[in-house]
Parts: C-alpha cells; sequence; structure tokens
C-alpha cells in the first residue's frame, strides 16, 4: 500500500501509474520528459535510452522502474533482456560497445551524484565516440531516473517482484510510449 | 567551463539556464514540471516549498540550485534568507511549523533514497496536520531536485559561488515564475 491514498487499485496500477492518475499537473511533464528522452528523435536507439535508465533505477534499487525499464528496453534491443541483466550484473565485462560502456559509466556516477562526473569520464566516452547531445541526455536520463525512482519508493507504491509482470506494459510502452 | 559545449556565455547563463538553451525539447518539460511544482495552486506557499528545493538542493551540494532556489525561497517568505539559513544549517532548531519540518524532514530522506521514507516520517508529517497531496509534493519536489541538481552539476555548468549573485535572478523568477 502506498503512503497516501492514490485513488486507484495499486495491483492494477502499480509503481508510479498511480501517482501519474493521482496528480494529473504534474503527470504531464513527467511523461513529456520521459517521451523526449527515451523516445524523440535521437543518435541513441530507444534500447539504449532506456538501458540507461535500467541501469539508473537497479542502482537506485526501484523495484519498479528497474523492472519496467528493463522490460521496454529488452523489447527494443536485439540482444533482449540477456544483455540488460549483463549490464546490470557487470557493465565492465558486458558485450556493449566502447561508446555505450563509457556512457553507462557517465550514468553510474551521475546515479551518486552530479559531482561524479568527473573530465576523465566526459573524455573517455569522446574518446570512444560520444557527442556532446549524447553526453548531455545520458547525464539528464541518469539525473530523471534519480527522480522518478525516489518518486515511486518515496510514496511507497506496489512493485511487482516477478519481472514477467512488466512484460505486458512494456511491449504498449515500445508501441505507444509514455503519453497516456 | 561546462562538460560540453552549450553555445552560451556560461557567466550570463549560469547553472542550468545554459542546458536549458542548449536542448530546447527537454527543457520545455523541465519548466512545466518547475512550474506546477513551485508556483501552481497548491497548500503550501510558494515560499515553503521553494525552500524545500533549496533544502534537498544544499543536501545535494549544488551550488547553483541552492543558491538559486533559496534566494527565491527568500523572496517569497517573510522571514527572508534568515529563515532559509537556519533550516539548512540546523533543521530540528529551525523557527518553521511542526507541519513543514516533518515535511522537509521527508524531503531530506528522499534525498537519500526513495526507500528512505518510513510510514513513521509519513505518520509524523500527518499529525502535524500534511495532507496527502501535500505529502505527495513533498516527495515529487525533493525527487525533482534530485534530478535537477544532477543535471547542473552531472554536465559541470557554472555557479556562481556570490549567493548575491542570485538574488536578481530570484526577483525575476518570484514574479515570472520559471517558463521563458
Amino acid at each position: 500500500m502506498a503512503h497516501i491514498a492514490l485513488g486507484v487499485d495499486e495491483t492494477q496500477f502499480p509503481g508510479i501509474t498511480g501517482p501519474l492518475i493521482y496528480r494529473p499537473e504534474t503527470a504531464k511533464p513527467l511523461d513529456d520528459l520521459a517521451e523526449v528522452l527515451l523516445r524523440g528523435p535521437n543518435t541513441l536507439t530507444r534500447g539504449e535510452r532506456e538501458l540507461i535508465a535500467a541501469y539508473v533505477s537497479g542502482r537506485n534499487n526501484c523495484t519498479f522502474c528497474c523492472g519496467a525499464h528493463s522490460a521496454v528496453a529488452a523489447a527494443q534491443l536485439t540482444e533482449g533482456m540477456a544483455l540488460v541483466d549483463q549490464v546490470r550484473d557487470d557493465l565492465d565485462t558486458a558485450p556493449v560497445s566502447p561508446k555505450m560502456r563509457a556512457l553507462l559509466r557517465i550514468a553510474g556516477a551521475v546515479q551518486v551524484s552530479g559531482r561524479a562526473v568527473t573530465p576523465e569520464l566526459i573524455n573517455s566516452a569522446r574518446a570512444a565516440g560520444a557527442t556532446d547531445m549524447e553526453l548531455h541526455d545520458t547525464v539528464l536520463i541518469a539525473a530523471a531516473f534519480c527522480m522518478y525512482n525516489r518518486y515511486v519508493d518515496g510514496l511507497g507504491t506496489l512493485a511487482p517482484s516477478d519481472p514477467a509482470a512488466y512484460a505486458g506494459a512494456a511491449e504498449r510502452i515500445a508501441k505507444f510510449g509514455y503519453r497516456f
């Protein structure tokens, strides 16, 4: 049970979906931000951006967001959930490109603190081919999930523990996006 | 100098303003979120909501956001900067209402992790008169500043060290808001 009365059946509207229904005025910019960051025009694929979201959510121990965005990433990556699991288990050995590994390291730093992003991390990503816009979006995706994760868990919302519970919503999001 | 080329003179556009100009597609929902959370219709005053933003930004060591939102809070609180400083120095003894103290404690927990918000913290705030909507908005303001702070510092943007540097912008924000 969430800490506040969200006015929905949480088994039907788990995680962030309850608070989004509860407060439509804030849901609008929250949905818009996810849509532009994770699905808008970008040189990073949708799968790559969802991978950043899943990685940060995992590091924040946010069961709902990690489950949801792992599933959305898997639905949009040719390597599927196997790659998501490898990245989350051990970024150093996961079979991602040097550029994605460097961007995920930046995302991991942002999860700790904005101040943990060093010139060395930036330079490594740039040397691996990352553009300024990709660096910008990686920092903002990671920062945004430090918000979404805290929103979801700070309100004590319900998070299904079975990863399979996220697959249906993931297919829908991969197809239709984050705006209701 | 920021980690990426923002295309602006950072002395004129410090902190978050450079990245907002650099990426208008993400600036829109970021500005919209700040506007509804900090200035939209609410039973918490604008000064009280800015105080939450300043408090969280201070705990995230974000010089720019803490300077900016301390100044915006001060401009909208009858007790001015003295109260902001007291809250940031020692929440336990600062002369705020029991409800604001309890909400700021929740915000402090969110800064650490969403999972740090306990039923005890929620119950204390409720006993002091906090409504569900106030609890929701406190959690989301705190969570949002965990994003804004990481965005600003993760990109290594310029932060004026003199608190007076924020006063002009604060007066403008207090009057006209966060939308450009």
